[in-house]
């Protein structure tokens, strides 16, 4: 097997800790039992390299041997055809599996992103701009809540796609956005209380403590 | 080959018509020549069974034999599956494609869609939502700018990627998003000039205009 690297930020804030979209790459390693090493970028001053490899200067990219992976979803199907644990090897379950990580990241992130965005602009609850996208994501949520009341993974077993879906409903819940959807939340609760999820946000939280370490020993 | 069958809305009101996503599978299956007939759930009544295939609501998906796949990046990948025209065989090229499918919808359409929402939302243009959603944008489109001015398509020749990121970008070219990103306005120009385009397009318009007429004649 070739390498794998994993590469993000050296540092970020404090608010985006815990959530920045490395953790889905480390979850599905960690998962899979993959092995892996972690590389960092500078947050601060992001250069021609960074944008070869992750056009919108952004994190993560996978490496793997000479191919180079931006944008999560891409970075979890890479991941999936590498381990049955990720992704069934069963064409329908593979197949459900991959329309699954897909809707997480275009129907409801989609929604949810610019929801939380919006959340914090400062614009009021009740300015149309507001109630349009507080709106779009219920219309999300009110589907996957009887979905997720029925199944414990989306896919069959644990998946990719719950990787994905748990990702994104997380960040909804962090702020307060799924009190009215209870198997949203039991289902946020069991994929994060999964061993793999729990190093991957210890890893996450350790890398970046280490860079406050390191500058504050500067 | 199993039959390949698109499912859509009957129809749908005027503003959406040609930009309704069932234009993404039409157009990858015009562009492979991959024979498919084209079926119709209700718009105004969405049942039980339109819910089993789309968990939200929405349309497209596909059936392929006995595998039904909603979410049109999902599809297009599946279609990728079939024929070279879509996605290369080569594994560099083909992780390219698909990364970049990944890009338009989670990265581009995640930016693009809603500050299309927001646009019609009658808040004013100054108000710190609007201002920060339409910075989202910019960001995105400030980055594909020189991108597409250095490149005729995503990744090598024409595949997904180009169907994916072209759809997104004339959505925002529609409302005059593009008027300062004259290499992604020219990318849009190159992509929907392509036949198998031009024949989805008039394609999608026809369906719908059949059911106008099938409810006038009512």
């Amino acid at each position: 097997m070739t390498a794998l690297t994993l590469t993000t930020f050296n540092w970020v804030p404090d608010i985006p800790r815990g959530y920045v979209r490395d953790i889905r790459v480390r979850w599905a390693l960690e998962e899979a039992g993959l092995p892996y090493r972690v590389a960092s970028v500078p947050f601060d001053a992001r250069n021609a390299e960074h944008f070869a490899h992750q056009p919108f200067g952004q994190v993560p990219w996978l490496t793997d041997g000479d191919i180079s992976i931006f944008e999560s979803g891409a970075i979890l199907l890479h991941l999936g055809q590498l381990s049955d644990a990720l992704l069934p090897s069963d064409p329908r379950r593979r197949s459900a599996a991959t329309e699954w990580v897909f809707a997480a990241l275009n129907s409801v992130e989609m929604a949810s992103l610019p929801w939380a965005i919006l959340r914090f602009s400062g614009d009021g609850e009740e300015t149309p701009g507001r109630k349009r996208m507080d709106a779009f994501l219920k219309g999300r949520l009110q589907h996957m809540e009887p979905i997720l009341a029925q199944r414990e993974w989306l896919a069959g077993g644990f998946s990719i796609a719950d990787i994905a879906m748990a990702d994104v409903l997380r960040l909804v819940d962090r702020f307060d956005g799924l009190a009215a959807y209870p198997a949203c939340r039991n289902y946020v609760a069991r994929a994060t209380t999964r061993p793999s999820f729990v190093q991957a946000h210890a890893d996450q939280m350790a890398h970046f403590a280490a860079a406050d370490q390191a500058m504050s020993a500067d």
